[in-house]
């Protein structure tokens, strides 16, 4: 049975020492939430992850979800009750907006919960997960009727929410999509349509599931500019906040899936059913993006989330079972055997998790910050840079830190030998979750492509020179620090490799745009390392900080520096393959005719 | 529903054009087989994997295989039905030796048809599989009696076999095992003990099973030195040949695995069962690793046949899916969307597995073709070579293959997007069938440990270093040739890269094992990368040559030189990676106790 223990001190690490989230204290936000308030809130939610959400991380693998003839969905044993005490204890609350009862902590704490969450119980997490999702939408582009009316329950988590985009026939160009709206006297619509892969589509944990719907309202243009977005509430609300009669939506069927049993999946079929226009007519694709972005974050913690707990029950294995003897000489002579750990290429695959691991948290931790930047700073160019980053950042940690968690997953289910491969170990569980992460939320495919197509060359290339001069002034600050140098030197062998792989691209992208799309899957893997880098730069240089700070006896800063050095000598050299396989073109990729293959 | 096509085109373009098989037409075996009945042979074993053991492999992922109370084991509806007509047409004695029933033909032909069963039935194709292995092992080490009385069956399929080593406690390391053997006064043994992970250990599809067990025989040495090999017939049979009464052995308990559902995975318990000693006492492991190197091909087969059929099944949907426009105009522009297929980043995907897959067969082919000569060559000088060929490439097959039959399944899962998830459409049980590969038969960690530990430097890298003269003299044999030149310019680099790691291994490795071990993966996987090179570099000529001698028109040839250039483009530079990784060396891996983790 796997166990998961939260990563508290890392947490602490990262915010403390490396992101000095206390100088953000001016802010609204971080105001109220001091470091040690964090620290608490940290602590009382990883005792929740650990003691109610992991032991049922198996149990939701296991039973599924079930759907009755009627539609009605039942989530695995234990869900129910545990929901029950997500909401009483107030976590849906965490980072939401305090107009509307959430407590107004930064993303950054939010963030830190929800990996948490997600290493303890994935399919679980995607429940308040995507009410988060609703929430940010009905937020951000809801008038303020809607507001009143749908925030505060979403807020508490007493109602649910979902996002309704994947029709049988599209996914990823939903300009195609059929389901249809039709304006009705009272100035609401009525929805009619299949939706399918409608994650939390329907269940038994909350009294409500607000959907959020996107149709083309009849008239309207074809393609993309004619998708507005809609409120279609399960059960109707009247005025005074009560629960009115059940709406024209019903789940269909629930998929089977390769993981995430957990979370219902469903097809849900519309018919009639009553729903608000949110925003303007047509613009309901940008407003959906609103979500889509929130959830791209969350998405890539969630393969961090599936490789730290992974390394944590690999890196448990390892010491635990005996086998062989250590090529060098016995390590545990009076036992049987030597614990597997003794041996390099199971270290291997335990540090290649571990050192993505922690640049993985920073990075994502790093560019949370930015959101949070982004709505607090009373500074423009502060703002502006966030978003700039925001908008950068965004499709690779989304596409990177999945790729990774998924092959970090896998290989920490290979130290378990042939005990991997039985659900009986939850090690393959791991794998098949992690798996949905590479998919959802816009394939990693179109990550890379919205990176390089839209990102990378926004404003000029902006954002991306903005990081460059980062990684420079760092660079400079820093390169007179012997023991920082092969940090520094690593970081700068990346950055210029990311240089080159972002000037070939604006020279070549524009030629042929079938450029940009071949390099696209290198290039974001490339950025990835490279930031990376950056992240174990900064937190080498927090440990050193650290260590001359009085904190030298204590392991963990050299721990981090060893973990720090693994990643130059053995993921860094990665780098190099992406640039030349980018370089390479869009001859090698394109040469074929659909018929030759 | 996914389908499976035998790449029969692909068999002939190796045997005929690249491998040059009709050569051998003087060698047993090869002269009872000439090409154009080889070609006969595997067309109908193709219709047989298409239409009859395809349709059954998503039947066994679904319904699995079935435990009663009394042990008994019932396989997936429609198997027992498909094993007959299996055994009706003879497959199972393709390549089994004469003597016993066998059709004596090359086991590169057996590979064809292995690598076509586990494409269409991976889970299916191990009951015969590990027949084959049993029959191997007794057909080496047996006694002239056993030969007759278990061989014939076997060899017809009537009977099945299994392979008996792993035991709760011990995998990998083997000499912990505790299943005891004592000696009986008719010189047979009393077996008791409980063994794991025993691939159809019990099923419904033949009269008898033959499983080969090893134990340790009472007062023989701790460890490797005191394993003795057995034969334990399910039910014991009478001299007459006719069978006799049920013997101890029972299945406990079917896995729950990650995939091959439709392959009984059983906990076997045997109780004073009857076994037989198989050649000498205390020398069990050599003849087991028998069976294992025959396996460890076969295995290495398993992981292209799903990158094989994954690839296949993502081309498929990629012309069919209509999602977008291609990023560089309209390539449909009279439909709704365009294909899939003309997005790079989807192309990249098949591109990687096409490129994979035709060289991994070719690397296959070649080296099955010196598991041929090792017994049929009349040339002392070429049966050497041929012994050092298949102990020095086994490893790198087994583990490189399987390796990335994994990502490349994994990567035409993703072209199917959110559909790709969903266990409806096939595509998760390539994936999920495809991860076992990398793990039985010796871990692929430990296969990157026996390449670098035993066969690397066995007798004095005489193995490798042929390896390398063959390689020089194509490169010299072909450097005029300005059609093959970037092949060369390749096949140059990996080599040259390949031997700088191999020069790197003997310095450092000896020095400290530690060394070895932490560079394993990596020149595993740069091993890999430089006989893909090769074979590609073999298999351009082999299409020059051909589009020479009249053929220039059918433009089979221009696809495999443009997926060949593809190759060289975006897969060879993984190598310069891999060689940087190797030469960190140990300290990295090594540095942190394992407190620190």
């Amino acid at each position: 049975m796997p166990t998961y223990t939260a990563p508290l001190r890392e947490y602490r690490f990262l915010l403390k020492d490396v992101l000095d989230y206390e100088r953000y204290s001016n802010l609204p936000g971080f105001a109220d939430a001091p470091m040690d308030l964090v620290d608490q809130v940290l602590e009382e939610g990883a005792k929740f992850c650990e003691g109610v959400l992991a032991p049922l991380n198996k149990v939701g693998d296991e039973h599924g979800c079930k759907r009755a003839d009627n539609g009605d969905v039942t989530t695995p044993p234990g869900f129910k009750d545990a929901y029950k005490q997500l909401v009483d204890a107030g976590w849906p609350a965490l980072s939401s907006d305090p107009t509307y009862g959430g407590q107004g902590m930064p993303h950054v704490v939010g963030l830190a919960w929800s990996e948490m969450v997600s290493s303890a119980n994935m399919a679980f997490g995607m429940y308040p997960g995507l009410s988060h999702g609703a929430y940010e939408a009905i937020h951000r582009h809801g008038s303020d009727a809607q507001k009143q009316m749908y925030l505060p329950k979403l807020v508490t988590g007493e109602w649910t929410g979902t996002m309704n985009l994947t029709e049988p026939h599209c996914g990823t160009d939903l300009g195609m999509l059929r389901t249809k709206a039709i304006p009705q006297a009272d100035g609401s619509y009525r929805i009619t349509g299949q939706k399918i892969f409608i994650s939390a589509g329907e269940h038994d944990l909350a009294s409500n599931i607000i959907h959020l719907v996107i149709a083309r309202i009849e008239g309207a243009p074809q393609g993309t500019k004619g998708i507005s977005l809609f409120i279609v509430p399960k059960f109707l609300v009247n005025d005074d906040g009560s629960l009115g009669k059940r709406n024209g939506v019903v789940c269909g069927k629930i998929e089977e899936k390769m993981g995430i049993h957990g979370n219902s999946t469903c097809v849900l079929n519309y018919d009639d059913a009553t729903g608000y226009l949110v925003g303007q007519e047509n613009k309901g694709l940008a407003a959906m993006f609103v979500m889509m972005n929130v959830a791209r974050l969350g998405v890539g913690l969630q393969g961090l989330s599936q490789s730290e707990v992974a390394y944590q029950n690999g890196v448990t294995y390892a010491k635990d079972r005996l086998q062989g003897r250590s090529i060098t000489g016995a390590k545990n002579p009076n036992g049987p055997a030597d614990p597997i750990i003794v041996h390099p290429d199971i270290r291997r695959m335990l540090m290649d998790a571990k050192a993505f691991n922690e640049a993985a948290r920073a990075f994502a931790f790093w560019t949370s910050i930015y959101g949070d930047l982004l709505h607090a700073s009373p500074d423009e160019a502060v703002r502006q840079k966030a978003d700039d980053y925001m908008a950068l950042m965004t499709p690779v940690i989304k596409s990177y830190l999945t790729d990774k968690g998924y092959a970090n997953a896998t290989n920490c289910q290979q130290i378990f030998g042939g005990h991997g491969y039985i659900e009986e170990q939850g090690m393959s569980q791991f794998v098949r979750d992690a798996r949905i992460a590479m998919i959802y939320e816009g394939a990693n495919g179109i990550q890379a492509l919205d990176l390089v197509g839209r990102k990378l060359g926004a404003n000029a290339g902006r954002a991306i020179f903005s990081f460059f001069n980062e990684i420079d002034e760092f660079v400079h600050a820093n390169e007179d620090d012997a023991d920082l140098k092969p940090f520094i030197e690593g970081l700068q062998s990346a950055k210029a490799q990311l240089q080159d792989g972002s000037a070939w691209l604006m020279q070549n992208g524009l030629q042929n745009f079938d450029n940009a799309g071949a390099a696209s899957h290198d290039f974001l893997n490339l950025f990835g390392i490279t930031a990376l880098t950056y992240m174990w730069a900064k937190m080498a240089k927090a440990a050193l900080v650290a260590k001359k700070n009085g904190a030298a006896a204590d392991p963990y800063y050299d721990t981090k520096l060893t973990t720090g050095r693994y990643f130059l000598a053995r993921i860094l050299p990665d780098a190099a393959a992406h640039l030349t396989k980018l370089k390479s073109g869009a001859a090698p990729v394109m040469a074929l005719t659909a018929e030759q293959f």
